[in-house]
């Protein structure tokens, strides 16, 4: 806040003494989608940058007449909009995309995931992966992402590497997973993980205790101490499964989220995942606790999970963030096909087309996805102060032609092909289509030969 | 079947003979996905076309050797497969996309399109449409389509030259409309509309009655026999929403499907869009008077309407089609976008990750659509003796890398964006995304000048 004060003074200061400040970076030309708090949408607008932060959000009169930029970015009639933010993945899995289809979840975990899990994951095969992921993810507007996989570390490298924001959180399970033995070596992992990234300014190592379902009461807890140890975010998959629910009523005689609570699990800067079978008593408790949701719309539709009740957890106060899930269940990262799924999906199961509307989808993709991760101090919106986080989206096409109403098209229409600019922390990404953070002929070859590894390990 | 063998008896004749034959284009180097009855999938294959036809679709080597072309095309390793068939649309209605979002089917019709349609449907207005329509129809690989609108005439006159092909009904309905005043008048006009193009290559004309709840009985039975008499085909709104139910129950004390049946309307070559709203009984009398339904995935979300009963409809052997209704209620007409909803709809809905498997939404999209439309003869596959209807799709992006399965790809990954080259009746309408039919900038520029009127007459 501090920030933004101090910023909106220089502008204005500047802006009367009639001497332009020099900032960085303009971005003019363009009609831009702020999801602030007042749901501003400027028709001719610029938005200038100065190293990481943004420094102004207005007219495109008002930007010129202020500010002087050493690179100047002409949108040529492009929406810019903050990026957006994917609060559910797990990064390497785009390289099983399609491996295994029309399953359900635990059909497609435990027969199929698992055991390719098994048989390939390695630092190369997560490395490999992340890069891929990390390429269409800025290809579609994903400026930042939450994880959850194994060889986190390996994960941030890349992620660093590529220009993404990231809240990646090493996974803890209870049975043996390639990057570890026994939840104590994962536990040590994470803790070496987070030192390793401690205040880094595009990573945000958390924990990601995988599920209720496939840990241990100690385990579990030993998760939660470390993460207020240090702070760090926990990541955790909940009720995702009608399965998850009744295994966990039969065990433990309540639902996941209670059982959960019972043994102090919940606490501060926690997201729990996909949320499909949560009972009112179960939001109460989330709420209460500040915990965060990703909604995954296409993957709970694909698995065949279930529908989460976003309306009932928005009015209850619950900030639900957007994910795509991993891309072996969805099966891409595209967050705009996440936003226009959110909006139809919710529209048929309550059967009122006003229940998730397209500013809402839009707002889940953003500052609420940022509020889920407690990072709304920082990205989710165009808003002096805040970092420099946002993508330019065309417009222009035949399947965009006409356009009445940018918020609409952006839900509705947009997909993340569109996406031809995108700047992460101050930084261009990608630019018109052509990527600069990553040598994209290079990342697609090393997939390629990684592929070939998982189809003789699976005999596909 | 007569055409299919003897052109199958000549390629093998001169595959043996060892004198190649000569045809008029070789589309070689693809991955050819069939949707044949034996769903054969050709990972090195090719598709020869002479005329309007295709005469073999075979390994590319097999091609190869029994034939030579005036023309070849490259597929470059992309998949090759038969053009989408959208079995619901109104392809004007592009104009108004996004024009009124996240409302219900009846609030949106009767407080926004109907009052829009008064004040703006013109011939003009129609032709711009259809014009704006065919452009994203080719770009994004659909190749039939089957429409209910306005001033038909002048939509086939549009589709034609775009060298789509269409199934194209115009439409009745009992309350004045732009391009008549009466029911009687539009009968007329769907006369002279019939007569207008009969036998034509490309445009079957069709007539299409609203809905049972627009129209009364006197005019539903016309429309009915006039189709018999000319043997055209009927396309039909069917029980689309809660209220359509409702009411027929209420003023006719039957369904609307019994309704329609209580008056003889039902009959050969005919279509019904929606079907959300069918009991057991209902589902009955479509199968035994062979009556095709086109499922709207998208539509059926977004306006609240509910979702169909697709497996039941299936298993009782009614032919399924997908469509993706009209651009402003979708809001695009995208065809990828209709299979992957269908396949991930189903799934939620019946709680059974197999109830749409990939394989299916392709069939719906390609042979089962034309099974619908009584085209099966002619479209739907890629067999010796069918029209040259096809699209090539690519699949080398970072969001399709790897690839395990084209069959997954086509439905969980592509989307109409990745359609590259477009071929309809033989002819090559784009290529490398190069339009050959269409003037695309001029299209465009017409398409936003017609909504610029749309704006002002709606005070948008």
């Amino acid at each position: 806040m501090r920030t933004m004060f101090a910023v909106g003074v220089t502008a204005v200061f500047v802006a009367l003494s009639g001497q332009p400040q020099q900032v960085d970076l303009i971005v003019y030309n363009a009609i831009v989608v702020t999801v602030d708090s007042a749901s501003r949408v400027l028709p001719r607008g610029a938005v200038a940058i100065q190293g990481n932060n943004i420094v102004a959000v207005d007219s495109a009169d008002t930007i010129a007449a202020a500010f002087t930029a050493r690179e100047t970015l002409d949108a040529g009639g492009q929406i810019v909009m903050p990026g957006l933010i994917n609060t559910h993945t797990h990064a390497p899995m785009v390289l099983y995309r399609g491996l295994a289809d029309d399953l359900s979840l635990m059909d497609w975990l435990q027969k199929y995931i698992f055991p390719a899990e098994a048989k390939t994951v390695t630092r190369e095969f997560v490395r490999a992966g992340t890069r891929l992921a990390a390429l269409e993810m800025i290809q579609s507007g994903t400026t930042t992402y939450a994880d959850m996989y194994y060889f986190e570390e390996e994960i941030a490298a890349v992620t660093r590497d590529a220009g993404l924001r990231g809240v990646l959180g090493q996974t803890i399970i209870q049975f043996p997973v390639p990057d570890a033995k026994t939840p104590k070596e994962e536990l040590a992992r994470t803790e070496a993980f987070l030192k390793q990234f401690a205040g880094d300014e595009l990573i945000t190592p958390a924990i990601a205790p995988h599920a209720m379902y496939t840990l241990d009461r100690a385990s579990l807890r030993a998760a939660r101490a470390m993460a207020d140890a240090h702070k760090a975010p926990v990541l955790i998959h909940l009720a995702e499964t009608a399965d998850e629910s009744a295994t966990s009523k039969k065990q433990h005689n309540m639902s996941p989220t209670r059982y959960l609570e019972s043994i102090g699990f919940w606490g501060p800067r926690t997201l729990a995942a996909h949320g499909v079978w949560l009972d009112a008593a179960d939001i109460q408790i989330l709420a209460r606790k500040k915990v965060g949701v990703s909604h995954n719309p296409e993957s709970n539709m694909k698995l065949a999970s279930g529908t989460a009740k976003v309306p009932a957890m928005r009015k209850a106060g619950i900030n639900v963030g957007l994910g795509t899930d991993g891309a072996a269940s969805n099966n891409d990262l595209d967050m705009f096909e996440a936003m226009r799924q959110a909006a139809f999906l919710h529209k048929l199961i309550t059967r009122d087309p006003r229940a998730v509307p397209a500013a809402t989808a839009l707002q889940m993709a953003t500052i609420e996805g940022a509020r889920a991760l407690q990072m709304d101090d920082r990205i989710g919106s165009l808003e002096a102060g805040k970092r420099a986080d946002m993508i330019l989206v065309s417009v222009t096409g035949a399947r965009q032609t006409p356009m009445y109403d940018p918020i609409s098209h952006l839900v509705y229409v947009a997909r993340g092909d569109d996406v031809t600019t995108s700047i992460v922390n101050g930084k261009v990404l990608m630019r018109d289509r052509k990527m600069l953070s990553l040598d994209e002929a290079a990342v697609l070859k090393e997939a390629k030969e990684m592929a070939v590894k998982v189809r003789q390990a699976v005999g596909k």
